[in-house]
């Protein structure tokens, strides 16, 4: 167990009000205790009370041989999991419940009583993560360098008559080359009319001069996700294309810009969303303009109109705006990662994105 | 929308007291609909009502081109889907919710009042799907019969100096060969100590002579999973290891013929782990005797003393006894997918397991 940590979720567990607290996602365990466990459908819970009674409750079939800092309590496969916990809550005090504990080990809790009240308790920890320390931070830039690496050497592959699945196993490949675990999310490698639907599932399409290719891609090393997105164009690129990549350009950095410690998440979106509305383009522009990242491609702290929180020194999440013209097969999104500083923010991907990146059609 | 399935499900809502029911889950949802969605951390949700006003509340990042055969509300990223769906339910009716459901989602449920109480409500879908219909249960059988063929491509591998990780990516690579769309699970391709151990993670170890070699393994044909293991040896066993071998293999059988309708799941489990504690290796038979399984591997519905319901033809569970002495370095299981018929069952995997299986050194 990792007491430095432990010891700001708990103050932060005290300042909200949330006296106990279950954490039972694997990447928040793996964030305090450094080793992961993968319950599968089985109950798991790391206990924390801000008066220091901590428990682990797990299956028995996960059996640790090394101390965790937190004594355990192993239930049988049989045993009812959640009324094993409920031997520890303090059934008189509110419980903060991790955010992804499946609705079957909630409802068990509710019904057993184990505590006067149930909240979404993620938040305390997800705040958390989002500050990343030192260590962290060195991690984040790593990670960023190396997928601009990978980057590099998948654009030529784009012009070389791969079917988009072919282009993100291609993908996978280089990723694994560079020295990455493995990848942060399936590639999504997506020519003109896949570009143009953010949402596109990796086919067998192929892409052909003058279309546009959506490269969004990301890695894992040392833990620790990177993502970024280019948009490339097969031999040329027309008028018409050449407009919404300026658009989405100026807008992606008009995001990063606005990302500093002080302002407001929604802050971020608006700079980005505003710029894309008032060249015309706002309907096309159909998601979030980020997200925060770290242990998890996707953590809690969207960068949309919804988000009021204040940024904080520490923090790394996505500005990826992007316009989608499902009609006309175009779709551009330009996505970099940053990572604020104490008066404004880095960019964790340097690959240019500039000029327009042409790629010479391939043999 | 299936409309079989669905009316089997409102039939058992009715009987259950349950006249409003959340799907969240991409597995049940493609049961019923046909067709895969992955929401990942966004709301989604499929709403059935016994009164007929179903309805699907999803984000409009995953816009549906086909009729679903249910009305859809989209919601917008930034939107509180859950707030969404609170417009479509009877607040003062219970609310039956996706054991899947993450808690955050519940929980805003619970706080917008959008029921009247909450009950894990995934039982009645889940109890449909162990039922599977005839189509389903010829894919099982399909897909049972490719693994056997996948078993015996694989076997002689365990003998050529891999370490576990080759030997199950060798697995993998078969898997895919045989024509399954992917695998059902990691494969286990554990060595000795690593057999011993059940819930070991593959690793860099070598297997050596006289070892044994747990191979537990399985595919997706066509949304369908199989699932089987063998324990084999190599170039030679020890009397010992015959001895555990064959305590196995009877418990496995025993488990096998006590499969039947009207028979209860926990016979099944009794019948395998009392053979075992009564050769006196009880304590060493450290997991449930089985699973369900479908288009998931592990499905609701355990071969457990703790699962009481009655077995009815249709259903496909696995039968799975093991001994895993760590000290000593040997670990047996032996499982079979069983299909149960009118009057007893049939099993899904053929691939022998009455004589020892002795893989001859290889090069």
């Amino acid at each position: 167990m990792d007491n430095n940590k432990l010891s700001r979720i708990k103050a932060r567990m005290q300042e909200k009000g949330i006296p106990q607290l279950v954490i039972s996602d694997p990447v928040p365990i793996f964030y305090l205790i450094g080793k992961w466990i993968y319950p599968g459908e089985r109950f798991h819970a790391l206990y924390i009370n801000v008066n220091g009674d901590d428990h682990f409750v797990m299956n028995k079939l996960f059996p640790q041989n090394e101390d965790l800092g937190v004594p355990i309590t192993y239930y049988d496969d049989i045993d009812d999991g959640a009324a094993v916990l409920a031997q520890f809550t303090d059934k008189k005090a509110p419980l903060g419940v991790d955010k992804n504990l499946p609705s079957k080990f909630l409802l068990r809790l509710q019904e057993l009583g184990a505590a006067s009240s149930y909240t979404n308790g993620s938040l305390i920890v997800d705040k958390i993560r989002q500050i990343k320390s030192p260590e962290e931070q060195k991690l984040m830039i790593e990670s960023g360098a190396k997928l601009d690496k990978v980057m590099g050497k998948l654009i030529p592959w784009a012009a070389k008559g791969l079917t988009e699945e072919e282009l993100s196993a291609k993908c996978f490949e280089l990723i694994k080359e560079e020295g990455f675990e493995g990848k942060s999310f399936d590639p999504i490698t997506a020519y003109a009319k896949g570009a143009a639907d953010p949402h596109h599932i990796t086919d067998q399409s192929k892409g052909k001069h003058g279309d546009c290719v959506i490269l969004d891609i990301g890695g894992l090393w040392q833990n620790y996700a990177s993502d970024m997105t280019r948009t490339v164009f097969i031999g040329e690129y027309s008028e018409r294309q050449k407009e919404i990549y300026e658009i989405v350009l100026e807008a992606n950095k008009r995001g990063i810009a606005a990302a500093k410690p002080g302002a407001k998440m929604s802050d971020v979106d608006k700079a980005a969303r505003d710029y894309i509305t008032e060249k015309g383009y706002g309907e096309y522009f159909t998601h979030r303009t980020g997200h925060s990242i770290g242990m998890e491609c996707h953590e809690p702290g969207d960068v949309s109109a919804a988000n009021d929180e204040i940024i904080e020194p520490g923090q790394c999440f996505s500005v990826e705006p992007g316009i989608y013209l499902y009609d006309e097969g175009i779709g551009v999104r330009i996505e970099d990662i940053v990572l604020i500083t104490e008066d404004g923010c880095i960019r964790l991907n340097n690959y240019p994105k500039d000029e327009m990146i042409v790629v010479p059609d391939g043999e």
